[in-house]
């Protein structure tokens, strides 16, 4: 099988990352919209563009599945991008809250929601965790995450001035969903933040589960063919995936 | 006269206050590239690309001269722009390098310039400030800044710690250039922790200083036209066009 794995920058890359742990794939075809990122502010219709733009592109690859790897993507444009596609489309949201679902059997805990301020504004999430029967959610954009990700800010009194500022009204969370690509980066400090019970869950993995209880993987890839394409500065994503891939 | 703004998003209604508040033009269009925000993590063929884009869309309005308010078009797109327009244009680092040199006669002055990742790697207010003998420059790209204002967070600690992280190895400075439109909404929390003689350039005010001494004006408007575009979502910009200049 073939895989697209659409995002609107670099962040995506940390799904592939658990895409290869899991060798589900023959060839990986990546697709960083990075001239145009970050979506996350960007308007729906926008989103919905540049989304379209991006399932075009991936016509090009034969391609068995696409996986959307930006949670304001999975938000947005998933109908959208399943009508324009010729395969099937999966999205980070739907795979993460069904993770939630996997993970916990008491329906009533209560689920942090984080992503950037388009994805929490779409209330995606809710949606999908209220049709699996989770009633006991609260949301945060935590816009700032993302630039201080992207500017490698992992100052402790930065941080923990900036998660005081975001959390300091809210309940005690048993799980944080971390809805956006970028989050998981940041996943030790928020685990130092929280209760030691705290679950956090990780798109990466979360498509992986997603996927395999959704299709037939009949065999398994130790070493698919990858592929790296960016709308900018396409070097610097392939350095990047060598970093964070370790290939 | 009339005059065109351009800048990457709102940050350059700064510009255009300024602008009113002097009552130099006829007729004032701006043009904030929404759709695109921000420049300042772009690279440089990106950027120029976009500028020149922006100046064919000012041929439609027959202007006088184009101010580009963003400090990144303005640090590596200037030259492209005026070889594009059939009129002069003028850029916010210039004319913020000259608002030093008319401040002060000290060569000999401290003087931290602040900017986007892009700005500061453009060396482009040092060569401007070497230019007028100024030798004794620091430079920091203050990436976070922007987001915070754009995500409205003036909360004390956040800010703090960001300075801290920010600008603790630094020499205490005499001057500052807010080089980047969205800083000067951070102004008073950075006068606040610098010395209290320190010195603040503005872009809009540094550009009126620069228009002043380079055009001359036969006139004053006490009510020019303003016609404001954007590349996304107009309505959300003209809006907060409304409040920030109270029209």
């Amino acid at each position: 099988m073939k895989v697209g794995v659409f995002d609107s920058g670099i962040g995506g890359l940390s799904v592939v990352k658990s895409l290869l742990e899991a060798n589900l794939f023959e060839e990986i075809v990546y697709f960083g919209d990075t001239a145009r990122v970050p979506y996350g502010i960007k308007d729906k219709n926008t989103i919905i563009r540049y989304s379209i733009e991006a399932v075009e592109f991936f016509k090009n690859f034969d391609l068995d599945l696409i996986i959307t790897a930006c949670n304001t993507v999975s938000a947005y444009a998933l109908c959208e991008m399943r009508e324009a596609a010729h395969c099937p489309v999966v999205g980070v949201v739907q795979a993460g809250a069904l993770a939630v679902s996997n993970t916990l059997t008491c329906k009533d805990a209560n689920i942090l929601v984080l992503g950037t301020k388009a994805t929490i504004a779409s209330k995606a999430y809710e949606l999908e965790l209220h049709t699996l029967e989770f009633m006991n959610i609260q949301t945060k954009a935590t816009g700032l995450f993302v630039p201080l990700v992207e500017e490698q800010i992992y100052n402790k009194n930065v941080l923990d001035a900036t998660f005081d500022y975001y959390f300091n009204d809210l309940q005690e969370p048993d799980v944080v969903i971390l809805g956006c690509t970028h989050f998981p980066l940041l996943l030790r400090y928020l685990k130092s933040y929280f209760k030691k019970e705290t679950l956090f869950i990780h798109s990466g993995d979360a498509i992986v589960a997603y996927l395999k209880r959704e299709f037939v993987f009949s065999r398994t890839y130790m070493h698919p063919k990858l592929k790296f394409f960016a709308s900018e500065n396409p070097d610097g994503l392939k350095k990047i995936a060598r970093e964070w891939l370790g290939i």
